[in-house]
């Protein structure tokens, strides 16, 4: 799976770009995901200077880093792809991991909506090349600014103080949280705070009801069928608000150019989108699934998102005060292979060379030397046991073909092969063991100089 | 590089086995590389349970703790390679890191000489894949039983003991060091000890000199002309010690499938060759470079190895109790990669789309696509600048071919095709840009139809 995302990154023109794993820590606690809580949940430790470190918990941070030190040697817009491992120090849980591998593609230095409509359409391209169906999945996309812009109107200006800023992050928290809290829960939030069931206050955005109500009203607004009336009654919502209009002209803009290349029915505009983290700016997306996930107990569960991003014009600009503007997203792997059951990796078919006698060990490394020379992947036995506990090697690691060269054989000049795949079938329909061994349809000879032909055809009868 | 050499590990049917990057502190400390410092180097921090947790350091060591765990679930033998970064805690420098990446591929369950010549013999093969003539390195092999049976020869039990195997533990640092101290340091760290330049005393192994001596001349033995030469003389230096026939019966046995096999001239025996880790009980091997390699100055340097490995059948014992023979080796992908000049990537030929009115971002889009779903590398452009900015941005790409479709264009249904390499090719040869931007040569017009056979033939007369 990581190989096919990485070949559509690649097909699109980004090249890979790996930060370190480790970052001064300083780097990291300049935007933190969760602004109430710094520094919990990442792993930190001291180097010999007694200089603190963490390990990276996201590929964003660490590409910002980056960008903010090389701005000047960089091509714009800079697109880079990133597949690593990511850390959280937390207790590991149900799908939830200290480590876990994310890819990442950003494009940095353009505030064209160009780049972020060409952002989900490669998203669509990665989840179908994974083997997603367009009908089973949606990408679904807002843009912060919108809601800004609602909020504008209802008299509050999110531009203006520090303390509209940590407001405004409230309402995007609250609005995050309305499919677990449902609208009574956020509409409390959204006013003078909220107290759960185990008594913790959390502090509202204090808003009027008015304001709440209008805010609940527009997030609730994506119905519309179309994307063309969903954009009309989202350039009514923000009318009068310079951020909202400037919202809806990059939203429309996306839409567009999606539309103009055939890929208008990848999006879905919900307005309900804000995503968790404090430093979007603008676009924002993620992808969900639509087709039914069983979970470990066969349950059909709603399984969330598998990936989103969006823009953030800011982020570098925490580092060297010139504003960059960006756009990217991320993939959780483990996520998405466990939303498509698509964990396993499928390695081409196993050929494996039993060894009779120890003293031919030489013959089955040549044998397995002539089947990868031909693009086959073959290995000879190198274990210590008899031919019994080979056969049974050979069944555990799922070998598709073995290959046997006794001393009968090789006074023929030819080479057994077993068809292990459909040994195993004929095993079902036989009664025992020894029915089977001496069943030989799964096995055949072929002489020496037709062996690479010959497994060929014996794997290929298989597909 | 990376995937070369992952290509040539499946092709010899190891799978691919990720282990963590975070382990409990302890699993680590089992096994650190310097018994004289344990867990220095090592990162080390808490978790929110004042558990004690560690960055790995290498691969070895996680791989052991983790078939410890799972040994009744796996094939025997089981073959397994990852290919990872580890981590260090020291000060950087030129060539030292506190991120390293190591491809690995280890058979473990295994006792048989079989399984170490195959990795030998997949070492060599990697390297060559990875653009290296079998001229230009050499795999040194040694087994680490023939000198114990020299020591037991000359009167000192290495199997004995706890106070044996310490004293062998520094004849094996001692003989490691060749290189750096001459013969006259290591006689030194065999005997009494050593003091450096800087007056820090190094403990010695102790043995007489007629002990050291025959150590030294052991080492030094590995000037024969041929294999069967040195294996002669070996098993002459070993003889009536039972470890060191062992060590020699294994190191013969790797010469005869290798040379059963046509690749005896891969490895040179050498039993200078000890390999620092503590854990090797058998063979040891590493690969060294025989052509000149220059530094960043452009001085020509003893380059050193690139990697190498060796059989470990106590490790996964320190965990369990019960042994598990295991054999493995180790590459330094940046080592290697420097060795080679060969760190950068060489992705596909890449297309840029230009847009040059913002209006047409959906048919450069359109046009990117077309060139994608026929396998080539393609992006419009979704930066905010005007054409001077793109075809600047895609000389610092290194694009080699731009797609411009205006106004002009779209009304003859045709395509503008700029050849940038040949562009850049024929500016060498004119005098100024402007002869350059209004040299034809490099670009053409095609019916829009033609896009993709066009581009491919464009990109065909480079190669």
């Amino acid at each position: 799976m990581v190989e096919t995302i990485r070949r559509v990154y690649e097909s699109y023109g980004f090249d890979a770009l790996d930060t370190p794993f480790i970052e001064y820590a300083e780097v990291l606690g300049k935007f933190l995901p969760d602004q109430d809580r710094p520094n919990e949940g990442v792993f930190s430790f001291k180097d010999d200077d007694g200089q603190w470190l963490s390990l990276r918990y996201d590929l964003t941070a660490p590409l910002a880093r980056y960008v903010a030190e090389n701005l000047q040697n960089l091509p714009r817009p800079f697109r880079r792809y990133q597949i690593g491992t990511n850390f959280r120090n937390e207790k590991p849980g149900p799908g939830r991991f200290r480590e876990f591998i994310q890819c990442d593609a950003d494009t940095v230095g353009s505030a064209s909506p160009s780049a972020d409509a060409e952002m989900l359409m490669m998203f669509g391209d990665v989840l179908e090349a994974v083997g997603l169906k367009r009908s089973e999945y949606a990408v679904k996309v807002n843009n912060r600014k919108l809601l800004d812009g609602v909020l504008d109107a209802a008299g509050l200006n999110v531009e203006g103080s520090d303390d509209a800023r940590r407001r405004r992050g409230i309402v995007l928290r609250a609005i995050d949280k309305l499919d677990r809290l449902g609208p009574s829960g956020v509409r409390a939030l959204l006013g003078a705070g909220r107290k759960d069931e185990s008594g913790d206050f959390t502090t509202g955005a204090e808003l009027t009801s008015d304001q709440a109500e209008r805010v609940l009203a527009f997030v609730a607004s994506g119905g519309e069928k179309s994307a063309g009336r969903q954009l009309a009654s989202l350039e009514e919502a923000v009318r009068g608000s310079r951020i909202g209009e400037e919202g809806f002209l990059e939203l429309r803009d996306i839409v567009t150019t999606l539309e103009a290349c055939g890929a208008g029915d990848l999006i879905v505009i919900d307005p309900g989108i804000v995503r968790g983290l404090d430093y979007y700016t603008g676009t924002v997306f993620e992808a969900q699934l639509s087709i039914p996930v069983r979970n470990a107990e066969g349950e059909s569960v709603v399984f969330g998102s598998v990936g989103g991003g969006g823009r953030y014009d800011d982020l570098v600009a925490r580092f060297t005060g010139q504003r960059v503007p960006a756009v990217g997203f991320s993939i959780g792997v483990s996520r998405l292979a466990s939303a498509l059951r698509a964990a396993e990796a499928t390695a081409a078919p196993l050929v494996v060379v039993l060894v009779l006698d120890k003293k031919d060990a030489g013959a089955a490394f040549r044998r397995a030397s002539e089947l990868r020379a031909a693009g086959l992947r073959a290995e000879p036995y190198v274990g210590d046991s008899g031919m019994k506990a080979q056969l049974k090697y050979a069944d555990r690691r799922g070998v598709a073909v073995a290959v046997i060269e006794g001393d009968d054989e090789r006074a023929r000049g030819e080479i057994t092969l077993k068809d292990l795949a459909l040994g195993a079938e004929l095993a079902k329909s036989v009664e025992n063991r020894a029915d089977w061994v001496k069943d030989r349809a799964a096995q055949q000879s072929v002489p020496r100089a037709k062996l690479v032909e010959s497994v060929r055809a014996m794997l290929a009868r298989k597909t």
